[in-house]
């Protein structure tokens, strides 16, 4: 069982001109002055809750054992949607119940979910607009002051999900799609390095083919420094996934596509 | 009285792309290593003292008693402003005499407020143009270890502030302002749930009706998630203040308003 | 000899859409659960060598003895570049063997630079993209858990370094360079205060004149506050450099001038 260190990360679309996240942290420190923070980001498109959950896909498990994941993308605080504290083998999260732990549940084996209900660990405070600050802060806080995982509420067992995308076949054509767009521009696919594999078990070996809108890339490359100027490229990256890239420049001006769009390989 | 602590925010408008912030951060920590700091904002308008007069006061007293609180948006670096470390009753401020403090001022009873003068708590630097290194994070800096608030400089009594526009009655009808416009493009205004409370005693109870530009929105409701899709709704946010948002969208992009904007409540 | 403290600053063009960085900080913390961190800034333009290394020349010096520097601005990444851990008489840096650090080189006198190749500090992935996360971050934190220097592989002593671009005298006029745009729109240039001080000699101690474009300014100001209202100014910045400026206001947008324009003084 994960011990809560006193190491919280921090997840939100809060933004960095106001002090909302501020005001989440001096919160947290008045409750636990000992409590350290890293920031994974706070630039989630407004309300994205699909693009947070991937974020913390692709971070939580960089993190030592007992670190306490708070992510907050809540379009609808204040609504009645549970706020979550989850335990895996080795993290704690607190999130709203609307799909961001998606890649959370479908990673982490068994996990205990409560509703956090107890009063006595939220914030007084006028507004129903702001849990970030009021809920889930004193939450994660109260958590690494060692307070009992019970005591946060009642166990939950039917959280919200989304249904993550994963690439299906259609004939010999493997057809995924762009999960994330980063800051380069370059664009990372829910196709992995298996997937790929399994395309060229069945191409006989030959280098795959991939398309998107109407270009076509031919075969892969293994770093960013390999890729031809001005011309889309692919490569496994750093997650082990399909990611679609231009030399020193962004493929999603190139392409002009994102999120969503489709990406052939054969 | 306070004791300060190791905890320092800070507040500036010195952005994220240049390094002047983790300058300040160096220099505390090579006079103070075990300071730890929290970012209010970076992202102040430039030069606009009263956006960051009103950050300060959203975010403040969320902290633990103690909290060092640096804020430096200083137009008039070099001029020959003073620079002013200030004490009340939980917290220490320091920021330029230029009207940053007016919310704090307003809000924290009697305070004790000094000019730092004292050349021992300047590091030696070339320049008058960054104060933010070469004072203002020293002298944080030399608070935390503890030297006497009297060692900083002469008793100020006569700090600079900017008035607080406060809403005032036109016959039946109560005008306020918007007072700051945060990331989600909410416009957040200087009328309180008690303001509120009045029009509605003058109402005789009916829920009222807010006017901004040249639209109308007919009462309140409790969370975002209770607002209609691409139409303007208020509510109280979780400062107390009465907010007009759009549902998961932005009210300053569809109404074309911003901060100094007129809001009328009948 | 400097002792690495726990005190690791990051220097990346990561952007805070992504969670690279807080990658980066969990795979430290996971081999050194100590670690702080500030961040310089990871907002160097994409892919931007001779940036990074002058905004880490702007503040690596401003930080306690034993600070270890970690650079990650990284084109070459997977193109077998060396990666490079290196110890000046106060500091220690990681940065990919670009030029990142040629400031750093010019300023530090005798550095011992080494090849990070032990293996056992390298984080077991997949894919030859993220060297911040994988090989960066890790050997960073194996560093401060005080694993000997020599332990991370053999001497460097032919690095990669830029031409660091240094005023010279057309007749009577000294012609520098833009070498940096703030946050402000102000231009930095290469031109120092020693320079200047140069030119007043030639010029038998009359004000120097300084052209930039199609503009014309004439002497020089001490503080921002002091400059005219729409109109260029100069003055001698905190690093004691040249620097153009408008008075609240952006001399990049005024100029439509940036990086790399010519500045004469006469």
């Amino acid at each position: 069982m994960p011990h809560p260190s006193g190491l919280i990360t921090m997840l939100t679309d809060f933004g960095d001109r106001d002090t909302f996240v501020a005001s989440m942290k001096g919160v947290i420190l008045t409750i636990n002055p000992r409590a350290t923070f890293v920031d994974l980001s706070h630039h989630v498109p407004s309300h994205s809750i699909e693009t947070a959950a991937y974020l913390l896909h692709s971070s939580y498990r960089y993190f030592p054992e007992g670190t306490v994941h708070v992510a907050v993308v809540d379009p609808g605080v204040g609504s009645g949607r549970r706020a979550l504290i989850a335990k895996s083998g080795r993290y704690f999260f607190l999130a709203p119940d609307n799909g961001l732990l998606t890649y959370v549940f479908a990673e982490s084996g068994e996990m205990e979910v409560r509703e956090i209900e107890n009063q006595a660990y939220r914030l007084p405070s006028v507004g129903s607009t702001f849990d970030g600050r009021d809920l889930f802060a004193p939450a994660a806080a109260w958590l690494t002051t060692q307070q009992s995982f019970e005591s946060f509420g009642r166990l939950v067992t039917d959280c919200k999900t989304f249904t993550i995308a994963t690439p299906v076949w259609e004939g010999k054509i493997l057809v995924g799609a762009i999960i994330h767009v980063d800051r380069f521009g370059n664009l990372i696919s829910n196709l992995t390095r298996q997937d790929l594999d399994e395309v060229r078990a069945v191409m006989k070996g030959r280098q795959p083919s991939i398309r998107i809108g109407k270009q076509m890339i031919e075969g892969l490359v293994v770093s960013y420094s390999e890729g031809t100027e001005r011309q889309l490229s692919a490569l496994i990256n750093s997650d082990g996934k399909l990611e679609i890239f231009v030399k020193e420049a962004s493929a999603a001006d190139l392409l002009k596509e994102g999120r969503g769009a489709r990406v052939e390989v054969s």
